[in-house]
């Protein structure tokens, strides 16, 4: 391998110029920016690289995904998925630079979507140009699966790959996204958790009216902030009934994982500037409850007045936006009828609960025979023991790839802990995307191999 | 008086464009907006009325005080407290025409502070211009006070009266405000509430994390949520501690004008499109309630992402802007203290209650000898029984006046219940506008005679 691991040694400056290239196409998929634009940027330079590359839609007016293959000297095909949408940039002011102008600074680029997930994507296309220029072929068969709305919870992506599921038969899939860990271990990741994305809505009146109507007008603001209180208390244990029914316990293997993972609950805590984890929680603990646990998270508030100065009015209208994360096997149209049912016997049924998106979570088992052989490659790679996480902590449409494609699914990258994905900043480590695509090589080779 | 009344008749048009020229003064103190200019051209009219008229510092740097003087026929002397700043425009979509461009519409004319209050100071000018034009002379001295910091909850006006003791003296005071009821009955406001306004502020992390952290890093709306839910819980009581102990009850007069007061509740739920009055209240009680019971509400909230799409981020800071309404003796003080202490034993030390403004409540007595005079004159100028209602729902520094200085003070004017104060379409009726420079012209005369 040191042939194919020297030439992305020497072209890693060719691949910043790609990755800044495609970072300045600002594929906000919430705002539906960019989008034409950057499938073809991509189905433009998988072609360049020889694969057979197009542009298919998704059900509904999703965004459209984009697909390529090349066949390799093995029969054994690897299959990449990867997005190419990116988080809407707000807060503008909390970035140090344009978050569309990628921009390098002590050894790392800043920009949205250096990391998730358009970093990745980049590796791996600088991963198969290492091959093909020192091999002149590729170890193993290879298909990209570029979505563009992952970014708002991927709608019909269970449709579109039944729909395509001889397109993307496989023999195992590389995750988009993953990294190493502060000191330095690559982190192998086995799973994602599901999400429901809900607003929740309340009109009490026509019109906002003066505050000295709060004696006896109803005030949204405090009905939102009443029904919200019913959801989730400060003991953090979701109240909706039923929500955790369906939560299935880690096996013992998956909680050895957790266990065996390294203790950085410092530097998060560090990292993130705060005092301490909710409920004072410490340790294995954390890490537990960050994988194994579904959340419910108010992501934004909204209602009345908001600017300076003490305008007095009471307010017509207010929003929540809301997230659940779940874990096998909740289902998310299961959690919004409870949510639904709650806020209803609650009291709360003038709470309009409009529903966003939805995915389900999936899991590959810690026990599958190809969780050893990824553990070897990137041990090899970055010389550290890897970490294996059962489960990440964030969303991805997985679920189709794991239940109707049948593949084993495993995610390693180009991050790191303070890599703010979603956030002001969002960065990557020259060095980590440098190890990323060399990891990605090594894949492809002991992939090919059977 | 018809003489008087006459000239009033026919000088509409010219009030009007008076009102339309002082309500293009974008006078928003909440913004500093043309506050020099609005005192400017106040000082300008009330000079080319003969009045002895001058811009007084407020202490501490709040907005100038405009304070004029005429001598009358009578030694008794009459004055009138008003405000020349107006609430923000916001929202400004929700305006039928432009909120600083007052315009006329069927008889009525839209544009911020055409109610509160610059109609009203227009009317008493227009008053004060028919007794000279038609006799040459004022029946009794008067005295203007217009601050310009009302709306920003009158910082220092206690201050200024007892710095200005001497030269505010006089025998009774005509408040700001006041209308007519949904049938054309007058109405006879004797007293104001109080008002605390704060912010609620908490910011638990140095950034907005990724919301699968939802796990375990505190979520800033959340803990807003929690504290604000302790604070009034869907019963609309009030849960800070010790809140109502120095509510002092109604006396059986005040109770008796509240409950002959014309039951507009229904007309009121209509002109808000509201379903119902909190608690399912009807009748009495509702004006009970409004009238003598303090409040707590929730003026905004704005925390993480509120844009469209399915944003998903764990917010770093929320914030609520908040204002509790006082009745006598409530203390704005006092309640600050008592929600810091409810706030702290609660669990939520890290709210940090930002004090925005602070105003005590005042009252005049129903059975003070000045309202009788003020009802018989109000009976013959509307030719319907005055309502009397003991105390406004809203807020006004009517404090210093009663406590300091030792006035009556009551309040009648241009407005009516659907006149849309502090919201968008603020508006007055033309006939409203006229009776109410009557109403003033015919109080002074009899005020006059003593």
């Amino acid at each position: 391998m040191d042939d194919v691991y020297s030439y992305l040694d020497a072209h890693l400056n060719e691949a910043l110029r790609e990755l800044q290239e495609l970072c300045a196409l600002p594929s906000v998929s919430a705002k539906g920016q960019a989008i034409e634009e950057t499938a073809g940027w991509l189905v433009d330079r998988l072609r360049s690289l020889g694969l057979d590359a197009q542009v298919l839609p998704k059900p509904e007016g999703g965004h459209p995904v984009v697909y390529a293959f090349a066949a390799g000297d093995s029969t054994r095909t690897l299959l990449f998925y990867d997005h190419y949408d990116v988080q809407p940039e707000e807060p503008l002011e909390e970035w140090s630079s344009p978050p569309f102008q990628a921009t390098l600074r002590t050894g790392r680029l800043y920009g949205r979507g250096v990391s998730d997930n358009k970093g990745n994507i980049v590796a791996r296309l600088w991963a198969i140009r290492a091959w093909q220029q020192t091999r002149g072929r590729l170890p193993c068969s290879v298909k990209f699966c570029i979505e563009g709305d992952e970014e708002i919870g991927s709608p019909y992506m269970e449709e579109f790959v039944a729909r395509h599921r001889d397109l993307l038969r496989a023999d195992a899939c590389l995750w988009e996204g993953g990294g190493v860990t502060w000191d330095g271990r690559p982190q192998l990741t086995l799973g994602v958790k599901g999400l429901l994305y809900v607003e929740l809505a309340v009109r009490t009146l026509a019109r906002d009216a003066h505050s000295s109507w709060g004696t006896v007008l109803p005030n949204a603001a405090w009905r939102l902030v009443w029904a919200l209180s019913t959801i989730k208390g400060p003991d953090e244990r979701v109240r909706i009934p039923g929500f955790y029914e369906r939560v299935r316990p880690p096996t013992p293997e998956e909680v050895a994982a957790v266990e065996a993972m390294p203790a950085e609950e410092e530097d998060t805590l560090r990292a993130y500037g705060a005092a301490r984890y909710v409920g004072g929680e410490t340790g294995a603990e954390v890490r537990r409850r960050h994988i194994f646990e579904p959340t419910a998270t108010v992501d934004g508030l909204v209602a009345g007045y908001t600017g300076p100065g003490p305008k007095t009015v009471l307010p017509a209208q207010a929003l929540a936006k809301m997230d659940f994360r779940l874990v096998p096997d909740q289902d998310p149209e299961d959690i919004l009828a409870k949510l639904r049912q709650h806020l209803e016997r609650e009291g709360f049924g003038d709470i309009e609960v409009r529903y966003l998106s939805g995915v389900r979570p999936g899991r590959t088992p810690v026990t599958h025979p190809i969780v050893g052989m990824v553990r070897d490659v990137l041990a090899q790679v970055y010389g550290r023991e890897p970490v294996v996480v059962p489960s990440m902590a964030g969303t991805g449409p997985m679920y189709p790839f794991v239940a109707e494609l049948g593949l084993p699914v495993f995610d390693f990258g180009i991050g790191y802990p303070d890599t703010r994905i979603h956030a002001p900043d969002e960065n990557i480590r020259l060095e980590d995307f440098l190890r990323g695509a060399k990891a990605v090589a090594a894949l492809m080779g002991r992939f090919g191999e059977g």
